[in-house]
């Protein structure tokens, strides 16, 4: 599965595709898109929604994962946080993909068994995982990798219920109509 | 001056066109574009985007004018109301429109003469600005209404310097000379 991790900030909004399935990953690319604090923001979003178009249309992700903003990380630039992760998700949208949010903590889960590691023991386990000699640098980059495959290998709750019940195999039918007999419907 | 005027929020995003110079205005239009909280976040952008997008094509502002979102107002729905605002601003500077931002404060200001008029009072000044006999409705469009009233009397600071500069009559050439050599330049 291919996914497109996306940092969202206004200054540097990192990006990170990975090709990956639960247990293994490879990178695809890395980078950010930087806006220059001096432009309005409407014109800086507007630059952010350039990237993401750029980078959906020539990589054809197949679903974003975006990292969850809240109001409770830093009141100073919450705001503009949240404006570039809506933009991420209008582009995502309009590109007909699913759109899936992770806290850091979820992040950090997935990728090292503890939603409590630091920024240092993320990135060598990214290192590790992707069979890099450096983590993707700036930081942002690294971060939307880190958060693609934290996607590619959790997945959301409901994809993981689907593919339970798909994997389930069904009972026979002898024991469907034993059981419908037990809740009186045969 | 027609202006757009914004109240951002991912339910109900208001909307009202006003055209106004300082002092008088009229009202071209109000309303809503609404979104159900059920659907994913990403397609309620993508909607309010094609809403914004067939107002702006159809009428035409010159200006948008969107409510200043704090992350201190409402922690609950901030991330929200900061990425419909980031969409609205997408939309105008798509459009090659300036954004412009005027707190609640500011806006109750323009129309009543006090920052802290309450919702009351606003709106019976703005029935009495448009010559209307009932408020624009639901409160999201009369918010937007005011808001658009708002910029088009008050406009931005920057802007009023322009205006306060260009009518400012130029000194005499003779004048000018004296000041340059005041000024050790002649």
């Amino acid at each position: 599965m291919l996914v497109l991790g996306v940092d969202p900030g206004l200054t540097r909004c990192g990006l990170g595709a990975v090709d990956g399935t639960p247990g293994r990953a490879s990178l695809v690319e890395a980078g950010v898109i930087r806006t220059p604090a001096g432009l309005d923001t409407s014109r800086r979003l507007l630059a952010i929604e350039a990237g993401l178009e750029e980078w959906i249309r020539r990589l054809r992700p197949e679903v974003v994962a975006i990292e969850r903003v809240f109001a409770q990380h830093n009141l100073m630039t919450v705001v503009g946080t949240a404006q570039a992760a809506g933009v991420a998700m209008l582009v995502a949208a309009r590109h007909g993909l699913n759109v899936y949010q992770h806290t850091p903590s979820e992040v950090k889960a997935a990728i090292t068994g503890s939603g409590r590691a630091d920024k240092q023991q993320v990135g060598q386990m990214v290192c590790r995982i992707l069979h890099l000699d450096v983590a993707p640098s700036p930081a942002d980059a690294a971060d939307a990798v880190a958060l693609a495959i934290c996607h590619a290998w959790r997945g959301t709750a409901a994809e993981r219920l689907e593919e339970a019940v798909a994997a389930t195999p069904r009972p026979p039918r002898s024991w469907q109509a034993v059981a419908a007999v037990r809740r009186g419907l045969a």
